[in-house]
């Protein structure tokens, strides 16, 4: 019988659990809304020891978290979440209380640059040197693999960020609490599109100007990803991605953008490939932490 | 007696040879005009014939070029040259003509990432997992190393063509023919300094307006590369970078610009260590190149 792994995929709003024996045998899973720490973190404890008793002993947990998070490892905070405003959550021992709570070696990276392994390992980054991988929701956060390594550093990826420059049309003043209108999640996030037009960003109708505009900061957050990081495919997921109007839009003001610069098919093609939905649809996260639990294994 | 390195560090204005047995250990230099590939190459040819005449064989060589560049094994355009506007340069065969000339192992990279290896290996980002370089001179380049291996993807990065915000009193067209005034290289590269002011950069006087705006400029480009990569150093070489007081105004910048998003030391208290210029001097290009046949051996 092959080897069972946890795995958490933990995001602002829910927590997803869930073990398995490889991405296409997930045994269980359980949806935990976030409330706080202690709550939170019973219930999956819970879960797991429940899913254990039945299935055996896991080999190890991998955990995809929301951020800021410190994931270098030997560093003195290692495993918690830091900085989050998310209230209840700041300065909070994720790795450690998982670690001793199921004695379990425990992998640990942000929730995208877990996302982006899965696609590497499974979806549809498979034998590529790097992939990109890119959610658009409540938030807006990027991750990165490098010849199969998660992209960490100073601390790690926060390509939600990334700057950019609000159409002179666009009056909206942004939703970024730090960068205002200068950055795309102040411009671009889910939230952002909501006050701006005073409706929920699906109840926009696929010719209404907003995505026009929104097509245009993803190309430029995108260029800026491209000319910087040189991946070989951009996976957008979110909630807000799943408007597949915007793939053509973003792909053709990306071209238009780069302006024959970089003479690869891939940009002057407009590929479809290239700047694409996810391969495993909405699993990327959860697999993305299975991925970690087995390289922590 | 410890192996032979040949090293190129080929430039659009000049091309650098070394011999050496390591870092420190550089037995012959030689500096050559970037005229025409057949007669570059030929005298760089001479040169590593006679060193090894008179030293023995090289076990490999490096060379770390201008670009673009294929540097992606496997590919068929692997080793050239690609579309490079500068005259006679486009689609040169670089690594074949040299393998085959010299009988050798080469190695091959961005000039740029080949610096940036160098200052991980022996520079200013021993013990890092992330070192960015990038330089500032006639253009604007910028190389990345993640756990010892040089960022390549779809291409290679074109870190120059990052795209930024023109300032509202700058009334520069840009010199990017490409991105006009949309991209760095665009503003802040030697030529745009120098067309916009109508003299050379380094005739202008360290408390002239230029060097704010200079500094707002890769400020910008640097958080860019900030929350897309996380660097744990920004190396900043090349001539424009010469001008040592841009430093600080860039940390400045940088720490105003992110506006307390990253909560960690090297962004709030400005650190000299992470915004620096290079800890090899202007020896990272060619100790790149040596790092590269070291790799190719």
């Amino acid at each position: 019988m092959a080897t069972l792994y946890g795995a958490i995929e933990a995001g602002g709003t829910k927590f997803v659990c869930a073990v398995g024996r490889g991405p296409d045998a997930l045994l269980e899973t359980a949806t935990f809304p976030t409330t706080e720490p202690e709550k939170t973190f019973g219930q999956c404890l819970a879960f797991f020891r429940d899913v254990a008793s039945e299935h055996g002993k896991l080999a190890s947990l991998g955990i995809a978290s929301f951020g800021p998070i410190d994931c270098r490892v030997g560093s003195e905070a290692y495993g918690y979440i830091t900085t989050t405003p998310k209230e209840g959550w700041a300065q909070t021992d994720f790795v450690g209380t998982f670690a001793k709570a199921l004695d379990l070696p425990v992998g640990f990276d942000t929730d995208v640059n877990a996302a982006a392994l899965a696609e590497w390992r499974w979806g549809c980054a498979r034998d590529l040197d790097t992939c990109l991988y890119v959610t658009v929701g409540t938030g807006i956060g990027g991750g990165f693999v490098h010849r199969g390594t998660t992209l960490k550093g100073l601390l790690h990826p926060e390509m939600g960020h990334v700057r950019i420059h609000r159409l002179p049309e666009d009056g909206y003043s942004g939703n970024c609490p730090y960068h205002g209108h200068q950055c795309l999640e102040g411009l671009a996030a889910g939230p952002a599109l909501a006050k701006r037009w005073g409706t929920q960003a699906d109840a926009l109708p696929p010719d209404h100007i907003a995505w026009t505009w929104q097509a245009d900061y993803l190309a430029q957050a995108a260029v800026n990803w491209i000319v910087t990081l040189s991946p070989e495919v951009i996976v957008l997921g979110g909630g807000v991605m799943q408007q597949q109007h915007l793939f053509p839009q973003i792909r053709d003001r990306v071209r238009a953008l780069l302006n024959g610069y970089l003479q690869v098919p891939a940009i002057l093609d407009a590929s479809p490939d290239f700047i694409r939905q996810p391969g495993l649809g909405t699993q990327s996260g959860i697999l993305g932490a299975l991925a970690l639990a087995m390289d922590a294994a």
